[in-house]
């Protein structure tokens, strides 16, 4: 029970809860939030380790809204419930009687009379996906208010168009992980958030975003990499070099691959779409107009042949601190040779932080858990403790 | 706990259930069972609302088969098996191998080996859906008596062709809050069932149908309002008619929104096809005639284009009594200016009623887990007493 | 609970868990393996009958993937789930972000971070269900070991291009239950599975693989009979006989129905293709070669309205022991009359058998959940007697 009792003594200073509203931006969040959350995920995945329950609640609906496809997350999702005791129903839209815009605040009464928790991903179209989050979340709080919910349920964030909280959340425990350190021991680490080419197109920025508007907090330095062109979206490169500034790290753009890996601690390469790009897509398939749709997806395939070089693989990887930076990935990546001819990453590279990766990954259902129990309770600390006091095993027997 | 004593107290007279039938139709049960459901109901929102499980199964599934899109009814189901302790799986008839005809009884067993409860909304092809609904229950009986079925599962009808017994149940406990009385005290009251315009077509019958057909049962002055041609199934509006006499209130058809609703002390605009209009579908659809369904859809769009004036606006509420009635809608409505260009309802008059059409939406769980409850045990009464008592709470911290 | 006394003892003698390991064909687990499986799964049912719960897991999370349509499977899968506590999450691939090969590895590990079991249908090409299986489970266990994952889930078979072993072994239930006995009661009892005639093509092949490589264990008599040319994969046909001889009974492979009708206990009649037509359909679907899978079909249709003939009716069955074999089917069956014109069946001898085939297909959920159990748990004996110990009601009240 060592490592439990560490992360157990870890909550005592400074954990505070959501009181009642939701993470759907690391970036809306006081420094004491986000490391309760991280606190609180670790000690939950620590509990699941030892084969002890995590059942917060004894009864209640969870329900999960996917507006774009996802493996990796909706399990997540599915999984942090069913550990904090919830049942899960997926509101599939194409079965639904579900219009766009007004009916929004309609839409989030009707599915949480009896409901904890609502993950949402929306992360298509660039100016909508938070948009929306936020009208859902607005609508829950007016039908709380006046009464209509007798419980007002927590929004998950689980991928919009401007950040993605569970997967930042999860690479920062498990860069926690692998420097066995708290943020605190983050300070002066370089990490690098770089574009990687990949035969795709219309990948969302959200990853990115998320990443260097969470890590630029913790005294970093943090490097984003991309060829002259694939900007973020510009208030979010801004404020990620504010908080560098604030936390005593820095924060610097670079258009060159190899300089940004160059004595990095982390290295994240992946791609995504420039955000013209994705703006122009927006309206494009707003309009409906496809052969329009089909031209920019050509043109934009084509720039980002010139870019066949941003990848990822031994050589580059050379150039990292003692050529041994953690290689880190929110998958599935595509990997040269494997899920396609050219790719983000080499398969020798991938292949040797394959584990690791999963690692990465394996911190998401319970960060989504460790939110959902740190919006719906007062005192979330007293929750933690109590269930690591309970020690109930997962099997009956 | 003085609410949940009040509703506990209300069971103790003439609580009866439903001996292993099942609620297809209100107007084959009897008044003590239709008056149990709705104290159930209410005693459940009431448990729910003060955080308190209602728990009754410890394991068990409940199914849902969703013929026709739906959200309301469709998170409704999903929330009252949870709230009884019921996992749900829905049945997706286009990943199945169901064939329609001779194999409901097949399909109904198949699913039924550990089933609790079972969901069935089968709206769209009148004439199909009750028949449907009742063949299914009857295979699940020969089951059971054949001891194929340890247990016999309750079908809950989520809306037929003819009733949709948990809406109309619904409005029935939301009608009760408002007048805060018991059915009893509904004696003299008027309600106004009105077909109001929508731009769409091939709405279902089973919503008035459902109103009248049990608001007849309790003394009130029930007026049904349409455009020539615009009817019901007779048989329903005739036993309604019957209903009306025997209970000592009425019953009557106008043509005239304005005159409906003059002097209401409840009014229901909804649009809905004329029954004409969904047996000739019926028929075409069977047949595969697309291009006489687009005719059909065009000739009943223009048909409906001479009653745009069958609006409920605020001109319309003023001549309620003291222009107070209270709106009712089964959601989502035809908004003019919101969803529609012009609709059911003023964007005014809908602002307005809003927030309490959640409220009346937000019975159906419970409505849903009171059916279950009163169709699968012996002595409901004694379940309730015991889950009141019990006072567990939905948290285990 | 003098039946439940009698399975429980029944479970002393030489009962064996699977030792983490999963059942994907039951040729490859040792005789003690499946006879404590088909045991557990008795008992589980007998409990379920008595109203009993049968849950093991006190929380967690069981997926299914479905790579095939399903109703029976699917349910009973979650009904199994459901019944030992765990949460169903069903993977639709179509809203994931899956793609075939290189990645099943990265979706094993991404699904099961707190899962404890995953159900896999994948029957409809030739050479690929299994393999895709049992890379599935390597993959789990690769995690597994290097503490990915912290616990290791089962993977169980609901049907792969070779083998379905949960048909198998229900099937293997029901005939031990109308023959009141144990496997060593079958000893000389003759069996027929074999090849009816049906209007439609490419009917996988694991149905009648399972049952022959399940039943020549017991030391029966087993025929095998399809027409010409409708053969079997060799490999299993031998194994099969190799099995039989073992075993002290028989194996033969007979051309005409009526004589392999001829004197038998029970009888098995189910249509499928030949396998060369299911290799050569494989090959044009990867080629994505419309045409040629036209022309396939309808050769393939053709050849098989040359053995109409091969109908169980009144007439065969009058050939069989006493003329009341047993009659046997996975289902959904296709009766002439009924479901088609001319199929499997005739309309009256499936009507007799009717309600004795959904007793058939009961024990597949409690067979689901034996493996399970055995799977998962290091002494599944003492668990299972706990349970019974327990005699925890389905309903808390």
């Amino acid at each position: 029970m060592d490592v439990l009792t560490r992360h157990l003594e870890a909550l005592s200073s400074d954990f505070v809860g959501y009181t009642n509203s939701d993470l759907l931006q690391t970036w809306d969040m006081s420094d004491a939030q986000l490391s309760s959350t991280v606190r609180a995920a670790r000690l939950l995945k620590e509990l699941h380790r030892l084969g002890l329950s995590g059942k917060i609640f004894d009864t209640g609906l969870a329900v999960s809204i996917f507006r774009d496809h996802s493996t990796r997350t909706r399990f997540s999702f599915a999984s942090a419930v069913t550990m904090l005791g919830l049942a899960l129903s997926e509101l599939d839209e194409e079965k639904s009687q579900i219009a766009h815009g007004e009916t929004v605040r309609e839409t989030a009464t009707m599915i949480s009379f009896l409901t904890e928790a609502i993950g949402i991903r929306d992360d298509i179209f660039l100016g909508e996906g938070h948009t929306y989050m936020a009208e859902f979340a607005d609508a829950l709080q007016e039908s709380f208010d006046a009464g209509v919910l007798p419980q007002r349920p927590t929004v998950v964030n689980l991928q919009s168009d401007r950040d993605h909280p569970t997967q930042a959340l999860s690479d920062l425990c498990h860069v926690l992980d692998h420097f066995d350190c708290d943020v605190s021991g983050l300070r002066g680490k370089k990490l690098t958030m770089s574009w990687a080419y990949s035969p795709s197109y219309g990948k969302p920025l959200s990853v990115p975003q998320g990443v260097i508007g969470l890590f630029t907090r913790y005294g970093m330095d943090v490097t984003l990499a991309y060829p002259e062109g694939y900007t973020l979206i510009p208030e979010i490169e801004k404020l990620s070099e504010h908080q560098a500034v604030q936390s005593g790290g820095s924060f610097r753009i670079v258009h060159d691959m190899r300089e940004a890996f160059r004595g990095a601690d982390v290295v994240y390469p992946k791609s995504w779409a420039p955000m013209w790009v994705m703006e122009k897509r927006t309206e494009l398939l707003r309009a409906g107009d496809k052969s329009a749709l089909r031209e920019l997806e050509q043109s934009c395939l084509e720039e980002n042949r010139t870019h066949v070089d941003w990848e990822c693989n031994e050589s580059m990887m050379a150039e990292t601190r003692d050529g041994t930076a953690l290689y880190m990935h929110c998958l599935p990546a595509d990997i040269t040779g494997v899920s396609c001819q050219r790719g983000e990453v080499a398969a020798e590279t991938f292949e040797k932080a394959r584990l690791d990766t999963y690692r990465e990954a394996s911190f998401k259902p319970f960060v989504i858990a460790a939110m959902i129990a740190l919006a719906r309770f007062d005192d979330p600390q007293r929750i933690l403790e109590r269930i690591v006091a309970e020690k109930r095993p997962r099997t009956r027997f």
